[in-house]
């Protein structure tokens, strides 16, 4: 073993979760899972590690540089999990057989770029994902969408905005501005840079790309101008009759998302109350599958970018960031009465309350500070005299109030004050 | 995009779960989180990746092998989480001042070996750890042993062997017999082979790292006729105390468990109706963290095998793995009422019902046998008689009933039907 304490640190863009952020993470997780059940989705799990060659050349060139992989000691060269579609898309073919018709499945489980760390970007990081397969129809569209709602609104967030648009919408207004050139999907990937760029500087990159100024000028204001497509349009009532309010569906053009595979509607969530952006995007993607496997499988789906979804939930004050994971600390009076005390502790626990016990026979004063400093709200204590009379000493640490009762009133009396 | 289909898999070791599989893992995740909060212990996270350098030289030198490392594209050595023990060293070091005294912390996570992968080994796996820091009393020790006790009972094992032993144990019975050429934490490696290696075996890996036959031979006696050290006596009456029995707590002086950090406590789960060795293991480690820090932080944990455990539970059938995740499927009786049927969906998931759309205007039949295939007990229509009534058709697919009831009613029905 080494000698000498090292310098300790984590490496750049990956992140410890101390209790307090990681009992939020969890709160918003089992909200969002319980969702994704009541909808029907099944929960998978993937390797951390893929072979490279099955992520690489599925995400577009851009995001294959971000692909994190190296070689492994066996010499393959391998890749951390970049996102969650892909490796579903090999699940799917390689399980086939197996699996249910019209298979609903959800995931939640970290991601990995080989990314620049900045503030608010990290290189691991958690997406939800949701994703129905084998059907073409907009109800499955739909289902997605009212998920997404209905997961949204479990947290707790009122005001949810869902940004639709279909790829044929995209394709058909801007087709005509194609030229050898500069193809549709090139002129799209720029459109796509409205919520970020100035209408100038998306058409000065037109420009660039090879459009006349005129043309560029004409580009944007026919896709301004596009309206749904049927297909779109029976996505959102179907939306709508699965329970997803009117003002939430918002048709937007010049939504074009940024991954290659998008072969239908495609839509993102915001939320107005915290506006820094996507809150998780998705769409429906026919031809992957059949890119990867042969078989054709069309899907439709949405990744939550976890993170933002936790940063807005703490902003609105959603969820409480202080919940203490036990309700009461049970106190060490003395060795003397040990046996009582521990016997006390596995009482509380056999009545369902979450218990700590202190783990010394440190001054009573020293007890009570470490429950405050844990935010736990009763310390409970047996001495001599509560041994001798089967009881137990309860403090309630905010009242202050303190109280010498049985212990199946201690275990009511806690159970009521922390009910959640 | 590739255009041509790829020979589909997974890295070898590495895994996949699908729904059936996931749906057991979670339960049991469930259950053991409950149970590690009902012990007032508190959830962190640490990353996937680390520095390599902060793994390496912290487990022997046969485990420094196992550490799943690599170079980065920016050049530095990383490593994957080989163990949740030296991540949380870590952790405390760098958070000293933000963490509470008596610190409990549980983590949930997969680790990673750069191990052959075989039968039941894999190079990615989950591991369950508690560890309680800061405390040096055997009340600390004793809360580890309890603890553990009440997870492997709340998934509904029976019987559950706690082997424990002190280090302590080991070198004062040991420690007569080093020599200049053998010291005695060698003689405990060896000894720790007894679960695996005949006696005779061992007597002879003794005389090859150079005791005599006769050392060799009063090393084993003296081993396995040792009594328990005071601290162990005291673990063992409170782990007691706190309602673990008295058969389950097993002094096991052979006992000595490989990794090189332990200090005090070491002991191990074994579950008689699935003997295939140890469930889990931990002990005390009291000089870790000072020799990663700086600063002394006494500790006691134990990590669980997650996989084992999960195949002893369903190898018992303690837990059913056919859980379907959705109660009931809406089916599509045709455009006509799809409003009504996406209307009824909504109001049963608003009742909290887990309900699954069918995404398809199929034939019914179809839609009956893929409620059947996903083990989903019933289905609900929504004919256009239904729809004017303001009805549902209700099959339960078990036996076959069918009735056309309120949407209340239904909902009463499939709740009391599949009440979990």
């Amino acid at each position: 073993m080494k000698k000498t304490a090292q310098k300790l640190q984590n490496l750049k863009g990956f992140r410890d979760f101390l209790p307090a952020d990681k009992l939020v993470r969890d709160q918003i997780t089992a909200i969002i899972s319980q969702t994704f059940e009541q909808f029907g989705f099944a929960p998978v799990e993937t390797p951390t590690l893929e072979y490279a060659s099955l992520l690489l050349g599925k995400y577009g060139d851009e995001a294959d540089k971000l692909v994190y992989s190296f070689q492994d000691r066996g010499g393959r060269q391998v890749a951390l999990r970049y996102d969650q579609t892909v490796p579903t898309a090999r699940l799917l073919a390689q399980y086939q057989s197996e699996l249910p018709r019209y298979f609903r499945r959800y995931q939640i489980q970290n991601v990995f770029r080989a990314d620049k760390p900045q503030k608010g970007r990290f290189r691991e990081f958690t997406q939800c994902d949701i994703d129905i397969f084998g059907s073409t129809s907009p109800l499955a569209d739909a289902e997605i969408v009212a998920c997404t709602y209905a997961s949204f609104k479990a947290i707790g967030f009122e005001d949810i905005n869902l940004l639709l648009n279909d790829r044929q919408v995209l394709i058909e207004a801007l087709q005509p501005f194609a030229t050898d050139q500069v193809d549709v999907l090139s002129i799209i990937q720029t459109i796509d840079k409205l919520d970020k760029m100035s209408e100038i500087d998306v058409q000065a990159e037109l420009v660039d790309k090879g459009l006349s100024a005129n043309q560029a000028s004409q580009a944007l204001s026919a896709i301004q101008a596009a309206k749904p497509s049927e297909n779109l349009r029976q996505i959102m009532t179907a939306a709508e009759e699965l329970g997803v309010p009117n003002q939430s569906l918002i048709f937007t053009p010049t939504l074009a998302r940024g991954l290659d595979y998008y072969t239908g509607m495609i839509f993102e969530v915001q939320l107005p109350q915290y506006p820094v952006g996507s809150c998780g995007g998705g769409g429906r993607y026919d031809t992957l599958i059949e890119e990867l496997s042969g078989t054709a499988v069309p899907a439709v789906g949405i990744a939550f970018g976890f993170d933002r979804v936790v940063e807005a939930a703490l902003e609105l004050e959603l969820i409480n960031p202080k919940t203490a994971p036990a309700q009461v600390l049970v106190g060490q009076f003395g060795p003397e009465t040990q046996a009582e005390t521990l016997a006390a502790a596995a009482e509380l626990r056999a009545a369902g309350l979450r218990t700590e016990l202190y783990p010394a026979f440190d001054k009573l004063g020293k007890q009570f500070s470490t429950a405050d400093q844990k935010n736990i709200p009763f310390v409970a204590l047996v001495g001599p005299e509560e041994a001798a009379a089967k009881k137990v000493a309860v403090k309630n640490l905010a009242s202050g109030d303190q109280t010498v009762v049985s212990l199946n009133k201690a275990i009511k009396m806690i159970a009521a004050a922390t009910f959640e």
